[in-house]
């Protein structure tokens, strides 16, 4: 537990961290990914018989469901290949990835290329949605397999998959619409998630578009999404980004705001630490810890209404697993990247709360949704939504962040 | 409050209530539902200006949003006529069920006929869904006020709309499908809506399709719903009736299963007490009471696993406004045709843990969202989902029924 690692005193006037915490910080992400979450997951998970992974499991990790969500088949395959390119050339690791790329092409592609949301342990499909969120995912599993592989075919499908997402991304025409066009809005999720997509597809096999259209959805997000005179990051807006003052339209999700400011500071450092993006990500943890941070019972709430309205979503102060992921990273990259105590305070403050609260002693793995006052809600590990990504992502990520922090300041 | 309407002790042996104690019951449930609950809504709720009603309100009636929700325009509309037509011959009421109703008639409908879910203040569509749920309700509405006005039109309206519903209810191709056809399963909400519809129909301006059709949805649900041997009314089930062992497939909601009863025993008691549809109604609410009784804090539970094990969704022990109002008809109706004190004695336990925590003594009428705790999760009076219905549908219910079993046990 982070609680006994750092020495200094969150009132106290010296919050500058030494290099023996951040390295002891480091440890514990470490620990945690490789003796505690990966071993919740694998090799159990394997489907030797059908390809892919059985992901959907109760706290003890027993088998609640046999089906298989293509989130999260894309998802394992992306981390088990990613913790091989970057951890260990583990056979098992590179293994279970090959049975995840296998059963992505297999199975989880309709005949119109779309693919498919929700499909049974044999492949056969049970549910296809209107988002391309199972290709946006497919694309990193793809690129991450390829690089593990050296699969020249992989790669070749990877960016191929990622061009059909940039042409789902700007014509939405291509998707059936949910909404007539009575009241146009755009959410902020696609250019994230495309961010994402980029820089995962780009830090594997590498893409020669990527740079350019990372910086487009980046000045989206900036432009149409950021709002500095009510100091927000919005959820939705209107097609030119003004706020659409109803229910749906005011509800703000911090801890996915805050995702999104990791995925710029994350560009800030492949750039060299450049100082506009540095300055937006951080502006907008700013901004949205102080929408999301709940001074009651600690923790990061669901959903907000920017003018702090009563959201639809009747579960809204609930604690999602995910966003505190998402804000664990996001706190941890803004320290290593402007050295400013208050994000290393921060990140202190949601890593205490979520390893206490979320983390499950004695069977490992984290549940995934707590009641506001931090008790368990439901106590699955997997199913259609959560399965081996956010949590080991955010292990993973900042374990490597630390290492390269550390090593860094240690020349 | 009830809590000082009984005289009798829960855990005492003498479990009859007096011809008293249900005089008061009545008197409560017509109180609050002419002073507190129907004043919260109307009249401000009318929209003079383009017709409907403005019904997104927070806890202390302001408005949240000028959008309309069509399930409500109908749903308000068949509460207005139906106080018009069995309480008091108030212009008010019949004033507002005219705004309603031609609200519908020139916003709510599609160029194909289906109609929309989400419009805007002045009737422009926002959102349209697969399901027909907008159609039943506007069914009610349009019957109620048809007989509320001497409208023909209305009548026409109305029957024609529910011949529209039987088609959408019986050839599933006609709404686009969201599953695909590799796992095919029904949900119990269509036979229910059908019943309680047709019911409505019926008992309004008479419609000669509905006893048969009854029958044959109250056949649907005894037949593939009622599991005896796991004494359990399932919300899905296959093609064939049998148990879908995945996480939705073993998803139950024990309020919705126990409107199902009652909406079994209206139909009970329509027809004379008939013995079998008494039985079957009683056995729904014995089995899901006993799932859906929270032991622990109180109240009905939102969603259970059949087998208890984890479901999908995560607020599954949220407490709901709706299913308490189902539950309060249901046991009501179960104890004026069996006299079996049981029934009453669970109406007093539901009846007394909702208007304790449910309703709000500062504003009037109920909150719509608790936590597992009873605490209030969510303050809002009317969104999308919630407004003037299940709840005065539910006290209004009780005044009636309340009635005439006082008359017929006075006679």
């Amino acid at each position: 537990m982070l609680i006994t690692l750092f020495e200094k005193d969150l009132t106290g006037f010296d919050m500058s961290y030494s290099l023996q915490e951040l390295e002891a910080l480091k440890d514990f992400y470490s620990d945690q990914l490789l003796n505690d979450t990966v071993p919740f997951w694998f090799p159990r998970s394997f489907d030797r018989e059908h390809g892919g992974f059985l992901l959907m499991r109760d706290s003890d990790g027993s088998l609640l469901d046999d089906d298989k969500a293509v989130w999260l088949q894309g998802r394992a395959t992306w981390l088990l290949a990613t913790l091989y390119n970057t951890i260990e050339r583990k056979q098992e690791w590179l293994e279970g990835a090959k049975l995840g790329y296998d059963f992505l092409n297999k199975f989880c592609f309709d005949t119109d290329g779309k693919m498919f949301f929700h499909v049974t342990r044999d492949g056969r499909p049970i549910r296809k949605r209107r988002y391309f969120f199972s290709e946006t995912f497919a694309v990193i599993a793809m690129a991450a397999y390829a690089k593990a592989s050296g699969d020249k075919d992989a790669a070749e499908k990877a960016r191929y998959l990622f061009g059909r997402c940039i042409e789902y991304a700007t014509s939405p025409g291509l998707s059936e619409p949910k909404f007539t066009g009575t009241r146009s809005s755009k959410g902020i999720g696609v250019p994230m998630i495309m961010i994402n997509t980029a820089q995962q597809l780009r830090e594997t096999i590498g893409d020669p578009r990527c740079d350019q259209l990372i910086d487009k959805w980046i000045k989206e997000i900036e432009n149409d999404f950021v709002k500095d005179d009510i100091q927000c990051v919005m959820e939705q807006v209107a097609a030119d980004g003004s706020i659409i003052d109803h229910i749906d339209g005011r509800t703000l999700n911090p801890g996915h705001a805050i995702e999104g400011a990791w995925f710029i500071l994350h560009e800030a450092k492949y750039r060299d630490n450049d100082p506009h993006l540095m300055e937006l990500g951080c502006r907008m943890i700013d901004y949205m810890w102080k929408r999301g941070w709940d001074e009651q019972h600690g923790g990061i709430l669901y959903y907000r209404d920017v003018y702090n309205k009563p959201v639809q979503e009747y579960w809204q102060d609930m604690k999602f697993w995910w966003p505190h992921n998402e804000v664990i990273i996001a706190t941890l990259l803004a320290y290593t990247l402007t050295a400013n105590d208050k994000y290393m305070q921060w990140h202190k403050m949601v890593h205490d709360y979520s390893y206490e609260k979320f983390h499950d002693k004695k069977n490992g793995e984290w549940f995934g949704y707590l009641h506001r006052d931090g008790t368990v809600a439901q106590p699955a590990k997997g199913n259609l939504f959560k399965g081996p990504f956010h949590l080991p992502r955010q292990e993973w990520y900042c374990m490597q962040l630390l290492n390269s922090h550390l090593n860094k300041n240690m020349q």
